[in-house]
């Protein structure tokens, strides 16, 4: 059993907290928070043990999970790995190239394993933490040539008790296929509730018919600004290319309606339906 | 109890039989549909008792839910209040414009009432219907005012007793209004699978990525074409519209991810969070 510190005590950070104490691995944890909202009720939740400031926490701790929003993570986690001695830390974001660069030039960058748990809903904040998380999902490691062996294990060993599935990745490629697999998905539910809110200003009555449909799709326009800006900012050029290729392929159905081009409409959209080959 | 004729046995018209018989409402339920296999496949499920031929399939029955394709639709509704003397005749489509405009220059347009129920799932033919459908979901009627007094009770009192609530709506503002809230998330989730399955052709692994917030913005991807593109053909005018507003809109998260206006990147992200408003 470790005592695990949470650094950042959100939807990804606390339901890490309480994952890992429902399997018991986690004999004790403690959280580092800055907003004070937030600390007092992940202490009321149960989430955390106590909460302390940076230092104290990570002297403390066996394992260090690095939660926060990604741009302020690459600071932290490089924060972090100098003030450790044989801990591990881990991070959990949504990009990794520049996160691996910096602690690249770490001279502890044998204690830290770059990790993306493939699990996140539209809520945030500790009251959104749950027990329900990880189990079947995907968890992916980046870069794991450059972690210590027993860093490694103990982080690989974690993540199979909590019922992930492991794939290793270069961070790089990790950034690329994140654009395409969730980042492009955030974009086009936060346009589309935004193109359906232009219209409501006109037409109030227009949400009496949201049906299953539309709340899929417009669901993740939820997630909060905090989160995904930074995503966005260290992805940028990734998320760039899949939003040019996406709006290519709007395009498409645009001209096929324009031009009345129904059997090039019915091949686009046949097309799409290949997806089953993946989803389920 | 009613004997209920379903012209076209496929998710719609199959859960409207399937859910018509649990809750009482129909002793009968007569099947007329022209694919084979989904005819063989209806009775083998029990979803319908006889297949017959339109005319007689018509004569037999108290009410007939034309539940094909919407272009399709127009025409057999037409030629359906051309065969009928008191019966009542509704149909479910997605679209109600060109539908109402041409049920309107038949004299039994009385016994028509045009309603919409707003549910289905991204699976078709009979196999995907459910008794799970409907209940709790809204029920659009449009020019109710156009249907015949006994006609109209008939029908609202079944949709309510299959746990709808109703609303009434002009044919023409109903088009506009499903374009928004469901057409146009058709077409993005189409876009987005063609978007990602480009990228596929490099990389297979990025699949194995793909989480819960990929597959709800995906899964109307799935959605068949036999449906959707007589749905796009008959409001055309409308999700041109909203498409073009759309792609405004992913203009301007390109723009701000191009200029790294992240303060206006966190304006959009925020103000589509508003969106939390109208969705639980």
């Amino acid at each position: 059993m470790m005592v695990v510190t949470i650094i950042g005590i959100g939807l990804i950070g606390g339901s890490m907290a309480l994952c890992l104490r429902e399997k018991g691995l986690a004999a004790r944890v403690i959280g580092v928070e800055a907003n004070a909202d937030h600390a007092s009720r992940a202490l009321e939740l149960g989430i955390v043990d106590e909460i302390l400031p940076l230092h104290e926490a990570v002297s403390k701790a066996d394992l260090i999970v690095v939660s926060v929003p990604v741009t302020a993570a690459t600071r932290v986690v490089a924060e972090v790995l100098n003030s450790i001695t044989k801990q591990v830390v881990i991070d959990v974001g949504s990009t990794k190239g520049e996160l691996c660069r910096e602690a690249d030039l770490s001279p502890n960058r044998g204690r830290f394993v770059a990790t993306h748990p493939m699990w996140g809903t539209e809520f945030s904040g500790p009251e959104a933490a749950t027990t329900n998380a990880f189990t079947g999902k995907a968890l992916v490691i980046c870069d794991r040539h450059k972690s210590d062996p027993d860093a490694l294990a103990m982080v690989e060993n974690m993540y199979r008790l909590l019922g992930m599935h492991l794939l290793n990745m270069e961070a790089g490629m990790h950034d690329i296929h994140t654009a395409y697999i969730s980042h492009i998905s955030h974009i086009t539910s936060f346009a589309l509730a935004n193109t359906v809110l232009e219209k409501e200003r006109e037409e109030d009555a227009i949400f009496e018919l949201a049906s299953a449909g539309f709340e899929s799709t417009v669901r993740l326009a939820k997630s909060n600004a905090d989160t995904w800006v930074p995503v966005f900012m260290q992805n940028k050029e990734n998320v760039l290319d899949v939003l040019n290729e996406h709006i290519t392929q709007l395009r498409k159905f645009k001209a096929s309606l324009e031009k009345e081009n129904w059997d090039y409409l019915r091949e686009l959209i046949e097309h799409a339906n290949k997806i089953k080959r993946i989803l389920k």
